[in-house]
């Protein structure tokens, strides 16, 4: 079996990934974002994002209780329902949960977080976010044994319970592990991982393990820092390939399971 | 086991109603609604709802594509989200869907709607209401046996495959009928069904099965109309009691278990 992750951000295709999952014959977990859509309706409520730095150089989106709400509307109220609702078009019998549904994802929320704005380090509190650290494989066999696709807007549930925001990367990666998935797939509006963030054919093809760090160190940029960070988390505890691909194209599954964008293998002979 | 349905009208207590379904012992289902949310945030996102009134004098909400997506982003993306949270703090592992999920609740949508505006029938088209047919009672039990309480939006999937908006309260019968459930408690903001709206002690506390087509042709105002409908159709297909009850006080679904609030029986002798 495999975990998906589709990107949040504009470009992505969803009829493309999600007609090109329904092709697929072994079970698959599909977790979601939905960042694009989020901004667009924090500003419509007038409640616009607050994108936040940490002295690490990871940006993140600053949640107090009200975007959290948002968030809510958005990932599992608006992204979720059109998800399933286009699979079930495809004929494929998909339920959506967040992670707080089952306490499938769950986590250690960060009672204050420290971010670099305008060169000053500050302490943000009242932020609902965290970090996932375990998934209720339980529940998710339940639906695949039953013949259902899981849908996953990544949401989790604190050890206090409360809802919080969480990254859908790392929220995959550990459904992955969880599961003992063989492969992760992440798809964003990229070919993969490139060296130069304005070049396409800049694509790295291969990454090894040990060459995570250094890539992390060199070249990445935004948001593919929080990728290959989850696809080297996957890679540590048991996931044994993680591609990241282009969630843009027809056949995207397809041409990602077949070695098209950057493949990360957990050994070098694969 | 039951099914309790909780409206999603202003007065409503959602604590004491998640608080007291933490104390139940038997299986339950829990159907909600959130009308009054979705009109505020409709509002805000500057699409203020549109209700439309039937030529035989039932009120629903006029749901285009977009109304539909809001719709599903309160429902399902803040008011699921956050009882599901709520019964995880009351220790309850509470699990959200939609009739989406897994085709929960199957229903026909309607292609058109006749209404009735300033004395003149009218004719709407692109609305995404309908009726719910089936529920997915096999989903509800995988769920029920490994201790999961489902939380359940009243959106459901049509024959075509779109998500439509549907009535809560019918949802909920569908869903007692489905599980062969011998109750079904439906909580507003009200004691129960009142012979006049405005004066409380005018309480009905039994109604007979054939007493429901008087009480909705004398008295029944507005949304009342649909509840007893609603507990008509339950009666009418196999569930034993329904009890519409008070949503508004500490301790209200043992006091509708209990027998407060209108009881309607399917037979004189109970």
């Amino acid at each position: 079996m495999f975990v998906v992750k589709i990107g949040g951000s504009r470009g992505i295709n969803l009829d493309y990934v999600l007609e090109d999952l329904a092709r697929q014959t072994e079970p698959v977990v599909l977790v979601h974002g939905a960042s694009d859509e989020l901004n667009r309706i924090s500003e419509q409520l007038g409640k616009p994002p607050r994108m936040v730095t940490s002295p690490s150089g990871y940006t993140s989106r600053y949640t107090d209780r009200e975007t959290l709400d948002i968030f809510a509307m958005v990932y599992c109220g608006k992204l979720n329902t059109r998800i399933v609702e286009k699979l079930q078009q495809f004929g494929v019998n998909a339920v959506g949960l967040s992670g707080v549904d089952g306490r499938l994802l769950e986590g250690r929320r960060k009672p204050s977080i420290r971010i670099v704005e305008e060169g000053k380090t500050k302490v943000l509190h009242d932020d609902f976010t965290g970090k996932v650290e375990k998934a209720n494989a339980g529940l998710l066999r339940l639906l695949l044994d039953a013949g259902y696709l899981p849908v996953i807007s990544p949401l989790a549930i604190s050890h206090e319970r409360e809802a919080i925001n969480v990254d859908g990367d790392r929220a995959a990666a550990v459904i992955a592990n969880a599961l003992g998935a063989d492969r992760l797939i992440i798809l964003s509006n990229t070919p993969g991982f490139l060296k130069d963030v304005n070049d396409e054919s800049s694509l790295v093809r291969e990454l090894s393990r040990e060459g995570i760090a250094q890539a992390i160190e060199t070249y990445a940029q935004g948001r593919m820092k929080k990728k290959l960070l989850g696809a080297q988390e996957a890679l540590d505890e048991g996931v044994k390939e993680v591609v990241l691909a282009d969630g843009r194209t027809p056949g995207c599954i397809t041409a990602a399971l077949g070695g098209q964008g950057t493949v990360i293998k957990a050994t070098k002979e694969g």
